[in-house]
């Protein structure tokens, strides 16, 4: 079996149906260090009792995820919406905290699609940036960065009306790059002809706070959502991102997150263990080939 | 039942199973002065069979359609793919001249994905920029314009590697606008955050050559292809768009082209009605609230 890459981070959603501890325990076992935890399981079991096991774990947390920046156009949805995003800062510096020395107090947000019965996705993209306006001084208080990351433009209408990664660093551009940086998924930009140019700007503007890597295979499945793949198995050049965002001067933890039903199907060590393949064939040969393949800490 | 409007152009593929002949008959009968015809239709039943109906219906020609740009690496596939284009460009210039006064010489070309097994995207986009080098002239001399249209993201793998406008703009850039122009289909750019600034950025290059009006909805269908709507029936907002097209100066033929299985089930003459309908509320209110509603021949 390959041994995992020092800077592979296993994001949580990889393994859908594990535990939280069953998801820490898999990882550790296999070699892993290092982890991405999704909300949804924090809130299951509130937060002590993940934060416990996530330091007992002694994983780093590479990067909690929410879609918090939800284009509610006002009124008590768009209380709620930022009220929701105001516990995730706070729980992503918990976590942070807890988990193993290199943590990433970082907080992925995605913006939310279109509000019900919208055809406006200009005033929806005014909105996540009045949404933005308001809580980046918060996450700056919690010593949180918060990463906006683009989906992919098949998602502009339900999910996330920032769509590419121009966008989210004209968005955040007004901001400390320590307050609000980017998240890069492969799957989510690997085709926009203007990526090498933005990845560099992003660079430049020291604001890549999260990598994520899965591949993208044709035919999409009924919900494109869930037609992500283990690196290697689809058309990604991940060479070419990786150094990319290399040369941009990333440096953290680098995660998979795959959506796909016949993975989660799989047995959560099964799935672990053609991660750390698949990480090891794309982006740990690239990492490798430059000397990149610590941590730096 | 509404009247159509001046400036629309009915889409052979929107009533895909609808012969050649029945196609311009319900068109006619509708009321409907321009169509836009698929090159399947007009091979199946060769050219001048095609142009001879064409010419006895009284229709424009708004755009023939052609997957033309496939980005072969080399050898006989190449040679083969730049041979049938030489064909198209024949075809349109003879089509054209066959369609009533106002018929546009107009070859859209889409560019294909990548080739089987390529990882490289930056390769695919270089070949198509290579083909597009050589066949340019020859659309010159035989007068036709070449409209480049991005489609949407989701199809970069499989079916075209051109995904922006603004992409598209850059590849038609080296050329005389009236041989290398773009074209804009409401579905494959309404996404764009650089959507406004890349359409006044094609109307100030005069390269809006083929304007295509069809609507995103949610979820979409498993054959992403499929997932189109009449207009109306979505969430793109079309004032905003027409007008964006309008202020670029684009004053041909507005085509509403539609692949969706439910829509090609129904009865032509029920989806021409339809079709009419959903331009009128949509693209037809803006083009007369400021008094483009003729061409201007």
């Amino acid at each position: 079996m390959t041994a995992p890459h020092a800077r592979l981070s296993l994001n949580q959603a990889t393994i859908k149906y594990a535990t939280l501890p069953e998801a820490l325990r898999v990882s550790a076992d296999a070699g892993i260090t290092s982890i991405g935890l999704w909300r949804d399981s924090v809130q299951a079991v509130s937060l002590p009792a993940a934060a416990q096991p996530l330091t007992d774990s002694g994983l780093r947390l590479s990067t909690p995820r929410r879609r918090g920046l939800v284009p509610a156009p006002g009124g008590g949805a768009r209380r709620a919406a930022r009220a929701d995003t105001r516990r995730a800062i706070e729980e992503t510096a918990r976590l942070a905290a807890a988990g193993a020395d290199g943590s990433a107090a970082v907080l992925v947000m995605v913006a939310g699609g279109l509000p019900e019965g919208s055809r406006d996705i200009r005033g929806a993209r005014a909105l996540v940036e009045d949404a933005l306006a308001e809580l980046a001084p918060e996450a700056e208080a919690a010593g949180v960065q918060l990463a906006l990351e683009p989906l992919h433009p098949m998602y502009a209408a339900d999910r996330a009306v920032i769509s590419t990664l121009q966008q989210a660093l004209d968005l955040a551009a007004p901001f400390p790059a320590a307050t609000v940086g980017v998240g890069v998924d492969t799957f989510h930009v690997w085709w926009d002809p203007q990526l090498t140019e933005q990845i560099a700007r992003a660079g430049a503007e020291h604001r890549i706070a999260s990598y994520q890597v899965c591949d993208w295979a044709t035919p999409l499945t009924e919900d494109g959502l869930l037609s992500r793949h283990y690196p290697g198995d689809g058309v990604i050049d991940f060479a070419a991102i990786t150094s990319a965002v290399q040369a941009a001067g990333y440096t953290g933890d680098i995660e998979v997150e795959i959506f796909n039903q016949a993975i989660w199907d799989t047995a959560p060590d099964q799935a672990v263990a053609r991660t750390i393949e698949g990480f090891e064939n794309t982006v740990g040969v690239q990492l490798r080939r430059t000397g990149q393949d610590t941590r730096p800490e």
